[in-house]
């Protein structure tokens, strides 16, 4: 098998990172629209052959991964539509997977979406890491246009970097990653936005601690990433938005009732340590 | 100068750890509702007398520090009224401070208003340590009936376990604190009563990872605490509640508009590193 990886940046990079190191004969073609990211691949062993250009890193290739940011998924897929060997799969690591899988058939692409739960604030091929994927989910979400063994092709790379594959329907993982990763990072933006357009922010900043820190550490993330997620999962995300509204605003009218304020928190908590104590690889150390 | 302290949890214990620890020669006498606490207390040396009842503590205190749940700082208060020696100076470390010092101006207890911003998830006096208050800020809170001198005092303690004193008015205290630590664990719990309603939760608990838990993490909190704190500031929390629901319906109505979502993200990232960068203390390490 012949991989191209498109973008290599922390996904990219780590994937090339990762496959190498489980299969050292393994060819690696990569592509990335700056060249200093291709040069420290190469250096890295992440990839094992730069292209020029996308259409000739996926000429040769059996499975190509597009792991560049989701706004230039478009574009990058017209491009390589004509390169696209016959048999060859492609997939993608992006957030959501509706829209690029209907790119995808725009495009005539041979396509099963795919997206590893991984990252960090920490972007670039710089920050790549061989570990990136290890224990984390990977959704694979083949649809009715998706090339015949296509998913199992993208499950066995997940497997071999570490990850657990994870098979879902595109529109069913849309609405899953709406709730558990962009509803929080849209609450902390939000919660960030709020309390610093505040005129007394400066005196407030002295009181605000490590509570506050974490609540607000996705207000971090990259402002284009969560710009291109929450374009192309508008739909499953703006219901939450509204939802989540309702219970704050339902919450501001029972404050005067100390049982009702008290059950809320009480339900609050016993949901998180339920997901907790059956996730046991998200509790903290220490 | 000899100190009571009323309530040997974390807060109290760790108190008493601290102050002992910058003058080994101090006498605290402490009360706690629970004996094992106050058997502990003795054993660490976090106190030097353990009396039986709150009135028995402070009879000859100079200083007297309500370190309970905000729940039964009204009773106490009562309880220690005829008790309180003249000259005397009372304080406490609860996170509301308007309502507190109504309920000693009732009370008629020389009160001094104190909130130091410490804590942690694991309570009690087995948790108590002696740097719990190092680098902390220790809001002071005197009002129009505070002793002259109190406020003095208070500040003089604070220093001495190694926290920085911030002296303010009561309901400036108290709305900093609602945008700071009472919004955000609200907002916390929020998130997770909504995600894990959703008849999909088993599902999506699968993909909910360290993002999720950091967002979430203040939900985890004491149900008894959230509810005193919501009650007592509810003036405070109550706008704040409704003006991030505004926030959150004004994104979902701008979600189809990428360049408004994106400056609303790119604002609440420079917005949260400008107070990082002024804060150093509460960057993450690594």
């Amino acid at each position: 098998m012949r991989l191209a990886i498109l973008g290599l940046g922390l996904i990219g990079g780590s994937l090339g990172l990762a496959l190498r190191a489980a299969q050292p004969t393994l060819e690696i073609v990569g592509w990335d629209r700056d060249w200093a990211s291709c040069g420290l691949a190469l250096e890295r062993g992440a990839i094992t052959l730069a292209a020029v250009t996308p259409a000739e890193a996926v000429a040769t290739a059996d499975l190509v991964v597009l792991a560049t940011p989701i706004g230039v998924v478009r574009e990058l897929l017209a491009a390589i539509a004509p390169a696209v060997r016959a048999g060859a799969v492609v997939t993608d690591v992006a957030s959501t997977k509706a829209q690029v899988i209907a790119w995808a058939a725009e495009a005539g692409v041979p396509f099963v979406g795919g997206h590893p739960m991984a990252g960090s604030e920490k972007t670039g091929m710089t920050h790549a890491r061989v570990n990136l994927f290890r224990g984390a989910t990977w959704c694979v979400t083949p649809d009715g246009a998706s090339p015949p063994g296509g998913a199992e092709t993208v499950e066995e790379v997940a497997r071999l970097v570490g990850a657990r594959p994870l098979r879902l329907e595109p529109a069913e993982h849309d609405a899953y990653v709406a709730a558990i990763s962009h509803l929080p990072f849209a609450t902390a933006a939000a919660l960030v936005a709020l309390t610093t357009a505040d005129p007394r922010w400066p005196s407030m900043a002295e009181l605000a601690a490590t509570g506050y820190r974490d609540v607000t550490r996705l207000a971090s993330g990259s402002p284009t990433m969560y710009r291109d997620i929450s374009t192309t999962n508008a739909g499953a995300i703006a219901p939450l938005l509204r939802g989540l509204a309702a219970r704050l605003t339902t919450l501001a009218d029972e404050l005067d009732d100390p049982a009702k304020v008290e059950a809320f928190f009480k339900g609050a908590r016993e949901a998180r340590e339920a997901w907790l104590a059956s996730h046991e690889r998200f509790r903290l150390p220490g």
